[in-house]
């Protein structure tokens, strides 16, 4: 279990504000230069967002783990990877750091600060969307650490470039970003309104992956180094 | 040789589930995003799914091998590497799981979860393609077992991103993800009256493949870890 | 050094031809799909190409090193690491191997096994194109044996997808796939009229990168496993 | 600490040429082939920069570095990992060689050698861009020497990658680039009226990136190898 430090806590707000930043940065840039093919924004938003967490991840696990998504933290305490002042410490920072992220994308591409989304992402499908991806993320990340470690940070830049593509939600699954996300009303935003269901989801995708992985986890061996 | 456990049967449903998700769901996104330029929904799908590959692969091939396709098992089987009874046990649940996952992604994009889909894929040079992308595959699986396991995960992602573009079927190579695919009326969709032959080229790749896997990677030792 | 087997000598027809495939059948696929945006089809074509590439170079380098290229057999027999008898075995098999590729290709795009190019690429900018391409190429398999050898088929995969994009030619830089392109009249083709300059820049490449090679590797030790 | 050697500088100029002409002829490359969707641009030349890098850094990194960069050999400098003499010998090498490689990819491309660039790249959020940039590189670089230094190239590939789209300047973040792409009249060019008050932003992100690094970087031991 790693300790808890004030490197961690900053560790967690800087890799949530990069984050965040490649996730809207390069969404308004995809949607500004595709000219109405949006399927070469999302894929570029893909990409970029995919390359940034295996950077991200690589380059700051050692200090705080790399979760930058409350989920993610939640998770790792409810299997006790990690202790709740951890935790607790952990949120506030992966939030902020997120926000702060939104708000250096629009002001990197010359737009206000702050500018509350009006992008309703509502509806069943959206919903189940975000259970799947979360889920999703939640089996890359444990199984990754189980079946190799070393590899955590390549298999979750892969699968969030995948679920960007096959969830219809574009694969939120982190509360922090969804949160950050409210604050730019471009390609990536969601209206506030939306935020809230969207967060549920993701908490229902924990509720459900975490006895799956309980399960299909314990006890198995690696076979790989 | 892995052991038929109850966790290796939910491997191999979970995996097929996750890949046929991904296809049908990324196939989905690309149409509906690409404004006509299906180049763009292709590369989409083709990059989604080695992405996905890559992170499946890697986590569940600890506990069952993850085949997630019955031509590999079978091929694995034939070469002695997968008992009859798990070959049995497997192959139900990669159809079964492949299915779900084609439920799935129709449900995530908000359409009924079942409707056939009417997209024919016929004639000579479809079959061709699959023989070659089934032949390909068992090359990249068993020459990657040979030479470098534990590259085999990125191997196959990488073949198969590369398949979805030089075969002009795009590349299905996978019975169960045929018979899934007869599900969804969309990008990836097949009708089912194209399956059959279908998955006899696949066979046919099989049986192409084989002999010549068994003299080419037969008694040459590696020169990499 | 590689002994010289028929197994050697087939790995590279096989490698030569699963490459040719891939160039030409992506290059259809992308021509076909981008409506006219080529810069999609040419990233289809590049990314298919280098995913090929990894997959086929570490599956099959145990068995005869994997160099599919005459100008590479050439820099290695000069640098005496391929026998001459090795060398003169190799290139027969890549150029069959490369042009089998194409007619398969073609038919498997339901296109006729043979249609000579019309696609005239001459021009002293597409020469020097070449001849950077080629340079770049022996840097890049040189440096990667000698800095980390585990690394060449990535590196090799990676330096192709970039060279499609920044010579204007979109990198050849191999004599036997020049031949083959000359046999199809898709996006890939290479009229026969413009093969020989083409192949004489590329060895007019190998004439500049050799001596630069042997100066700037010589001595040196890697400092990465 | 490596030693000052003729091949390490030949290596840094040679290392910078192939960036800027990967730089500048993927950039020519995208911009015609697009057909005014320049998003598509945009990934190409993300994606063939990324790559290239990848090579450059692993091949070269054990003669040079592999800098190619004034910023990121002054940073070495001010963390005593590289000698002022050496320093003193990079960066005319880097901008040397990055000047001769834009003149090869217009040269490439059947343009005037040099034809100076009339891109104004201006304004807050374009110098905050390079700011970001800037100091988001360095994290990278002495965060993965840290963390685990075998995976450097790939780091650096994958974040020129993600920076070329979440950065409104398209990611310059390195002066002897900055200069050669005032060389060329396309995509990628930079007029050089810009070019100063963009490199005293790369500067300026070196000065918000080094007390950073150091606190962040300090004492921590990485977990993985």
């Amino acid at each position: 279990m790693l300790r808890l430090t004030g490197r961690a806590v900053a560790a967690e707000a800087l890799g949530s504000a990069l984050l965040v930043a490649t996730v809207v940065g390069s969404g308004i840039m995809g949607e500004r230069l595709a000219g109405g093919n949006l399927a070469v924004a999302l894929l570029l938003n893909a990409v970029a967002t995919g390359a940034i967490l295996v950077v991200l991840i690589t380059v700051l696990a050692p200090i705080s783990g790399a979760h930058f998504n409350p989920v993610v933290s939640l998770a790792f305490a409810l299997r006790r990877r990690l202790s709740p002042s951890a935790l607790a410490a952990y949120i506030p920072a992966q939030i902020a750091g997120a926000c702060l992220g939104a708000l250096l994308a629009n002001l990197m591409f010359d737009l206000s600060a702050i500018r509350i989304s009006t992008h309703l992402r509502d509806g069943p499908s959206q919903l189940l969307s975000e259970v799947v991806a979360t889920a999703g993320l939640l089996l890359t990340v444990f199984g990754a650490v189980h079946a190799r470690p070393a590899a955590t940070p390549a298999l979750v830049g892969l699968y969030i470039t995948a679920a960007y593509a096959f969830t219809a939600s574009t694969s939120f699954a982190n509360p922090a970003v969804t949160l950050a996300r409210t604050l730019t009303d471009t390609f990536s935003g969601i209206a506030p309104a939306s935020a809230p269901a969207f967060i549920g989801a993701q908490l229902a995708g924990l509720a459900v992956a975490l006895p799956l992985l309980h399960w299909l986890l314990a006890e198995e061996r690696p076979q790989h180094a």
